[in-house]
């Protein structure tokens, strides 16, 4: 039997409806470069959700990509991002954002998250033409440390950059995350309110593959298929990509998916807090941060898979944990059972 | 009843094969970008046909991404390609491998197709720091306009290349064509032996989605993986990518589908030529550009989606008809007898 | 004794008067980087030639640099210049447009200059996203050809730019030929008036180095010193080009060096058509290309060194003869002795 | 009378040997971009100093543009730099390596300098294709804040980057402080054998303009002049950046300025010392921070201009005194009579 893997949330195919779509489908002849009815659909449904009729959607085929090409299509050339140290873009994606000519600004921050003091120093030193010039903040909502920022965060630091001459751009890898997090409840809404770009993620949340890119300002829009077609991101098969989000916002899917894995983390979560296990992290999201003693994660490894994150201290690590859409509850409860046996053994 | 498309050979979904194999492994957890168990066995059933142990394979999600991710991987700073004159890269990617800093030098060339001789006034002109070093060659076989290189051209090209310290690239957006055509018949070992690396396009040849990047030089290769990311192109999903080729690269299915579309656009030259047409590019691949009288065209038009290639003259127009491998019989049947019943009325 | 040079204008140091500036402040504490006062009068002098209160001068110390960060500076990244085949940023810069991430589409004319009816078809055939977007027009005046645009085709040329939303873009190397050339007679003025931005060439009229940017539009100023910041070109030294273009424009020197080298050109082929010769190119500018027999040509190097340009017919060829501010009429008058005593004998 | 500027060591022109030498080859016609016969002269001369037969010298106008072309012109595209955080390419120069492509990877250190103990960490988190892959450790001696790296530092550092696969980058803006200091005593050989490049300033000590480059690997110097050209730095009046070396590494001119600027530093330190003054960093390079009273700092602003660097405490702050090959005696003098005066107003 093979292990479970707790390693990341796109592991799995798709969700059985998206797969059936494209069944469904398969010999319909369609426009190519993302001009088929189902992206043209799937941009709608979306465009629905977010009541702001500024913005534009686009869909892409993955995370990186939609960074370099949403950030490199605004910027001048001596424009730079301020991100978290901890930011995907600052550390991995190959230096994908310097390679179309711009620098990453970092910020230290203990949890994965900015605010405007955090920001204001960055933006105070770099006064003349000696230094590039910050113009866009970069978040992933939530981080890669499985922290979130609430709507009063989100609307505090895009007033900030507003008032600042700053872009506002969230990674919505995890987005979903957010959307069914029963205390931070954020919508599509109020990122097309309350950003000037994001995306989607649907590569983390039951997608075949892909992101969707939404652009709330026209500026920022402009000639936007021009920079997907440059960058190699326009497919000739885009219609895989419509008929994923198509599926994914049809009826409410893609809430449905998030939700499931978050369900997963807090029987997860509930369940090692109840064996007594403390976090590194504080988090409520599909990432799930626990500190475990090395013996037993050891012993762990034999049946599932997972990232050791980091050691704590006194033969203890963190790891990390992540559920899915496909995540099946028995999985957690094997694995919860196997932290009761094993811990006893391990302190 | 909608039009029938004879635009593109990338209208369609996949071969049903695929989404079978999407299907049957859509809950298996496998690692992502790239290294899921699909990808590594589509890359060792293409190596296996390549008869060249120096070769590596990489999957890509389309065909201007492989082309600006395969040429900037290799070329410095100052070094430049040279393509036809209606060469992909040259025309219709929007600046991408300008976009990664290299120029693209052009060459007039009726045919779409190279030579030494139209290649060589373009080396010896580059001869100082004071211009572009020119150091890749560029083809695509079969050309954009329906035209192929034979082995022999192959193995000309490529042995002047080598003499003249030129790599040697070649786009396979639709290099099944090459490998069916009864009287080219080149192999993928042909191409591993007589390029310095090439594409085998799957977009254009049933492929859900994708091209396969094949490199036959381990300098070329070195890094390709952070090339990729950097790129954005290595996708956490990559298991997509791994199902669809191991699906073609399995039992000669990539063969039979460019083998189908290649008979019907046989039956297609034949049914037209049977009725006086003439021939813009005398093509024996899956694009066909026969000449008609424009009035002639828009009756077609009513029933048929193609595109108006370019005016010839005296009222007559070439027009461009691709077949794919979901072209089905019936269809093309059915435009031979709106041909012979408009042409009359035409003339 | 040494060869006498035709090969260029800039072989020689710089205007006397510019080396006593230089002595005369060498002193004098200046801020770094362009904000000297010399700098910044020179800036002065110039922008009160140009009577366009919009018009922003920048000093820059060559070519090609001032060419790169012009177009760059401006263009968005799907962006495309257009230029005459011959044109200087698309063979003589070693890809540096294409470096910025930039396409130079070249159109093909024979005298050097571009016309709107020839790049009306380029902007035509770009209507999509996948192709570049051109957005600047590039010319230089003289042409790299010897060939000069009228102040009618100026005008003609820059309404049709206005009238396509295209920038147009001026190359003026060898300006001061324009402006000294009696029947052209063009002003910085006209310049100014008449395109979005050009450069006045100090480098190949008497300048110890460098180049004046002039830009036109608020828009393409916007930023303008980060960009050269960012390209290497804001010189902490930069009160070096401050002295050189102060000296420039404080008495008519720039005009005074230009017409010099005029009037050589003039006296040169004056002398040549009295002994029967004939031109490739009807050029009133500083570079002659009169046609010699090839015997003659190998003479005359014995005692001058020029350029052979291209072989004509009946073992004659063009050679290339440049006169600038600091030759000598003598050295004219020599050259054009040697070609009467030289003549007779290849014949 | 104007205030005496300690604000930069580039504030003068040239030492009057340079601008003798202009005056004295002005007419002489020489070949363009940097293949004058003094070009070849000075890299010759400096050539000799080297005593490594595989260094390259190669004459630029600036130091950003130095720094691009030299790191761009050898890191592939995934390649990044390792600076320490206070690095010239880190913090001032508008992201001039970024826009080549390449991620600046910065070190926190306190005193400005790098050590293999700071590096490693970087060196082993940067393991795999989804982050950059640190290429070139990039160090300035003396540092921006005045520190220097000894001879024994320097091989320890250059022993780390050999043992992996490093390349060994120094900026010398002001490397001749590191040649005159007693103790410190690095010749030019000892960079030519302990760095893989590095550049002799010119700008900052005394040069009209420019830099020279030293490139000690083949594989660096290859197609070095493309590179020039193509970013812009290969200007045809290279003969006034040949004359301005040629002069400073005839007679060790190079050095004495260094030594005057040295000298002058040692004065004013030793000056400040006896006055009882202390200094944020313990500098005995030509750039000397004192910490003083904000209102003696204010007081003596009246007559002189420096940069006020950073606040310490008790308001107090720091400056920073720069001294160059021009700097009089006389005028330190009077600056420590000030401070003299000031300081016991100000307790």
């Amino acid at each position: 039997m093979s292990k479970v893997s707790f390693k990341n949330d796109y592991g799995e195919g798709a969700h059985p409806r998206i797969l059936q779509a494209l069944i469904d489908h398969n010999m319909d002849q369609q426009a190519g470069y993302g001009q088929d009815e189902y992206s043209l659909e799937a941009c709608d449904l979306i465009r629905n959700r977010l009541e702001n009729q500024d913005s534009e959607v686009y869909l892409l085929s993955a995370g990186t990509q939609t960074n370099l090409i949403a950030i490199a299509s605004i910027l001048r050339p001596y424009e730079a991002c301020i991100s978290p140290e901890s930011g995907h873009i600052a550390t991995h994606e190959t230096g994908a954002i310097e390679a179309t000519g711009h620098k990453v600004l970092t910020v230290c921050t203990e949890d994965g998250k900015l605010t405007p003091d955090l920001i204001e120093p960055v933006v105070s030193l770099h006064a003349d033409e000696h230094r590039v010039h910050p113009k866009l903040v970069y978040i992933s909502n939530p981080t890669e440390l499985g922290t979130v920022y609430s709507k009063e965060e989100l609307i505090f630091l895009y007033d900030y950059c507003r008032e600042n001459d700053l872009l506002f751009y969230c990674d919505g890898a995890r987005i979903g995350q957010t959307m069914v997090h029963p205390e931070i409840a954020l919508t599509l809404a109020d990122y097309a309110k309350y950003t000037d770009a994001f995306f989607i993620g649907g590569t983390k949340n039951g997608a075949l593959l892909g992101e969707a890119l939404v652009v709330n300002r026209s500026d920022w829009q402009d000639h936007m298929r021009y920079h997907l077609k440059q960058r190699g991101a326009l497919m000739a098969k885009g219609r895989v990509l419509g008929l994923t989000f198509q599926t994914l916002f049809e009826d409410g899917l893609y809430e449905d998916l998030a939700h499931h894995a978050w369900l997963m983390a807090s029987h997860l979560r509930r369940g090692l807090v109840a064996l007594g296990v403390h976090f590194l992290v504080n988090s409520s999201t599909n990432q799930q941060f626990p500190i475990l003693p090395d013996s037993c994660i050891e012993k762990l490894s034999e049946d599932f898979d997972f990232y050791v994150w980091a050691p704590v201290e006194n033969g203890h690590s963190a790891v990390r944990l992540i559920t899915s859409w496909a995540t099946r509850k028995k999985a957690i409860d094997r694995f919860l059972d196997d932290v009761k046996n094993a811990l006893p053994l391990c302190n």
